[in-house]
């Protein structure tokens, strides 16, 4: 994948030496292994530190190396896949597993959740916090925002905080007739709160999966996940169910 | 969005002046416009050049900010909603006005891509390359791999490479029953061939979309896509009608 060809723009140095890093990843490193020095590395190289950093941090946005101060750098694991479909995202279920509900507040949301949702500003709704776990590894912090119409039999209560209420609001979300999930993915970087769930630190890469669940009449709730970029691939099922209905009728 | 919590990790300095720039790119910037040069931010916002720089890459990662050698650091718009679904990916047919076809080769795909597609290792495919464009802007480089054995009835050809071969393959394409397409989306950064096709500098975060079509015997083609990270949000629309067809049954 790293092949240079004739007509294209010139390398910078570092970007040569990814791909020449790369290659030694694969045949002279195992997972988990940790990688000499940097000093030894820019060395072997023949290259300035800084040209290596560059190089590193290259690798790491790829997802080949892990970097953590005091362990040092090591050959990472092949990214988990997450599947962001719909059985991936269900609200508590069968298949429910790996989402923990760790808390819920009434507050008002940011301006662009407000305006999605169609809500004056400053309304507050149920935010309800979850956390993914894939493989034994936090790979997913969620915020849902839930407005208060969308779950008008949610019972009062004394605490309207904490993870039993992220569980209360989620059961009554379950009696939405949801007409479609529609989602978005894109490049952005850890919030502070965020960061110290996903076990990273803040303005590490992540992929931002926006999720707006839709009722006939409105969109119900929003909820935007932050998946680290580093040890995540993203899958969407794409069953051909509809087609091959269309077919046959 | 940008808001510090008290019980979260301490916030670097670059991530604290992250935070104070995008308030001020709200209120006081408008897109398209010019920031001051580094040295007067630097010296407006009390920091070091590094770590204005810091603050100014993780800016432009989250897409706020475009930053290009000669022209300086300008506020950038917002990302362009790109469709990854099944209309987002026809093959050329109606709505294929976005995606163009520039070129076609016999070659050998990578190993992954191989092993994926069930080929003995070296055993060529045909391996189109198309280019999206989205608001007069390029969005994404892909290359799809084609086993020969995908499109029988592709006619003989004596020039077996260039734009026109890619457009017959693609037509044959369209004569195979698919049932299914698996799609994943990771973080990557753009190799030189596909950095110079989004007009980025090798190396640049992006989008990796991968998409498996698969008929009911094999996977019939692979694709992997390549979308600027900086200027693309992916959208995948999911439609209820399955759970809506479900209840009606």
């Amino acid at each position: 994948m790293g092949t240079t060809q004739l007509e294209t723009v010139p390398e910078p140095k570092y970007w040569h030496l990814r791909t020449v890093l790369s290659e030694a990843l694969d045949s002279e490193f195992t997972v988990g292994e940790v990688l000499p020095n940097e000093r030894e590395l820019a060395a072997r190289f023949g290259v300035a530190r800084a040209t290596l950093r560059q190089a590193l941090e290259q690798l790491e946005l790829e997802g080949r190396l892990h970097r953590r101060r005091g362990v040092g750098t090591t050959v990472a694991p092949p990214r988990v896949a997450v599947e962001v479909g719909p059985e991936g995202t269900a609200w508590p279920g069968p298949d429910d597993d790996t989402w923990q509900a760790t808390g819920s507040d009434l507050s008002a949301p940011p301006a662009a959740v407000a305006t999605a949702l169609a809500l004056p500003r400053g309304t507050a709704v149920h935010v309800v916090r979850r956390s993914r776990v894939s493989h034994g590894q936090p790979v997913a912090a969620e915020l849902l925002y839930v407005p208060e119409t969308s779950v008008p039999d949610l019972p009062a209560s004394d605490t309207p905080s904490g993870a039993a209420r992220a569980r209360a609001v989620l059961r009554e979300l379950q009696h939405l007739d949801l007409t479609a999930r529609n989602r978005s993915v894109e490049l952005g970087s850890a919030r502070a709160d965020d960061a110290k769930q996903l076990d990273r630190l803040p303005g590490a890469p992540v992929l931002v999966v926006t999720t707006h669940f839709t009722t006939p009449a409105r969109i119900a709730a929003l909820s935007v996940a932050t998946y680290r970029a580093d040890t995540c691939r993203l899958t969407f099922g794409e069953s051909g169910r509809v087609e091959i209905a269309e077919g046959v009728g």
